[in-house]
């Protein structure tokens, strides 16, 4: 994981150059936004399906800097006041907090944009049918059928309570669409077809609603310090959550079993799926 | 026009169908801020673009929907309150008016992906490097050596009073970018090399500045009734245009002079690029 986030670091320093005209304040609040900090949990997740499918490690990264360009703007916008109103993200002051409102909108733009930008070049794979087959999945899952849709369920989720089902459709959406994108971007760029990759969107599944289980019970149990967020939060605001639905020790459970389901999914694998399975393992025992 | 604005607004109407769970807000913002209303310039030059090279019509309505969404996505994120603040576009309430702000936040970001989707897509065209060009220069536009850092400039273009030069660099990224994605679209789907469409982005880097000289005569000389918007913002924040600078005769003239520059770029092709030569001199009469 360190080696993953040293990485991402490296690669946004040499994309986000920052440019000598008036656009360098868009170029810092991006930086600010996306280097240092956060766990890199989805570049770890492209590199470890790449690793299934023996793809080359500088292919992967760029993927990996693409999904992490979605996630990052994702967050930005999501701290607005607007939104979840937030003033602490990775430890340090979100980004409309460090700069301001529109210097956050904008950033989050940019880097949606920088996304595509990103998957699209062939610098990332010499065949232009798997860069046209990751733009389409990566939009698709960040796009209303998947991430912004599902933020726009969690907006509704505190003016009209939701039943369990419901939860997990939203959350599904909400970081399970991106999860999904992270597990088949090794087995598109090893060009195994859709029908092979039921095994991947299964796994996705299930760590996609364990980590969400885990991140409701960071809220409830955790300390800001460690989850470098503010905590209580759903709470407060009165949201239908697993955990509120659950309890925290039936949650736990939850988690610990769709982790092992996911382990499950990788039985046809050998040693290629070792850095998978860590993961799994991983996100039940994270306290951030 | 109006034929491109209907096709433009039933594409829409059949990507937005409105889906039976909470999503539905999120869809409905999406509609609201894209369907109905707009003058379709973009899509149009799209449509001209594919005339030069004899591009099959619903491959360049794609294209032209994608662009669309990017544009819609930009005007929605500019008019929040704490960017430009409007209450009115296309003579109706703003989107964070109309819904709420983080409505119009997540239907931006839902449009903004969709763009992709819609490229991305086989459905756009059967050569996958033509998909994958299409994806990689509209991010370039979008992003922040293009759209988004021009925004950012324009921002920064009422704390410091811009001399002329840069005012032309700003348009140049905040509208041109886009400009020239639509009119090298056509000859990325036609396989044109890009050292052929130098000719391409010299019509769209003329036809971009005069087009926004007669946004800021608008801004300075219109009815906000016709404009659909509100007017007389530039001056009222104290911002450099090209009319400050130029004052209201010789920007009308610096505009006319684009325009013929704009059609001269077009003397290597025939009848196929009437279209584009209407469009140059729709751009200067428009009082919209």
């Amino acid at each position: 994981m360190e080696r993953i986030a040293r990485d991402i670091d490296h690669a946004f320093d040499l994309l986000l150059a920052i440019p000598d005209d008036p656009r360098r304040r868009l170029y810092e609040a991006m930086r600010y936004a996306a280097i240092g900090g956060g766990k890199r949990l989805r570049p770890l997740l492209v590199c470890a399906s790449c690793d299934l499918y023996a793809v080359d490690g500088p292919a992967a990264l760029r993927v990996a800097t693409a999904i992490e360009c979605i996630h990052v703007y994702s967050l930005v916008h999501d701290d607005l006041p607007a939104m979840d109103d937030d003033d602490l993200r990775r430890g340090k002051p979100t980004v409309h907090r460090a700069f301001d409102e529109a210097a956050a909108i904008l950033a989050g733009d940019a880097l949606h944009a920088l996304a595509f930008e990103v998957l699209a070049d062939p610098a990332t794979h010499a065949d232009p049918f798997v860069r046209s087959e990751l733009c389409l999945e990566l939009a698709r899952a960040a796009g209303p059928s998947g991430m912004a849709g599902g933020q726009m369920m969690d907006l509704a989720a505190c003016a009209a309570p939701m039943d369990l089902a419901t939860i997990t459709r939203l959350q599904q959406l909400k970081t399970g669409a991106l999860f999904g994108f992270c597990l088949e971007s090794g087995a598109i760029m090893g060009r195994v077809p859709p029908e092979g990759r039921t095994h991947l969107r299964g796994y996705a599944r299930n760590i996609g609603l364990a980590f969400q289980i885990i991140d409701d019970l960071i809220d409830v149990e955790g300390s800001a310090e460690a989850a470098g967020k503010a905590v209580g939060k759903d709470a407060a605001a009165g949201k239908a959550t697993f955990v509120s639905h659950l309890g925290v020790e039936r949650a736990r459970e939850q988690a610990r079993l769709l982790v092992d389901q996911a382990i499950e999914h990788l039985t046809d694998h050998g040693a290629e799926a070792d850095l998978l399975r860590a993961i799994a393992g991983y996100i039940i025992d994270r306290d951030r």
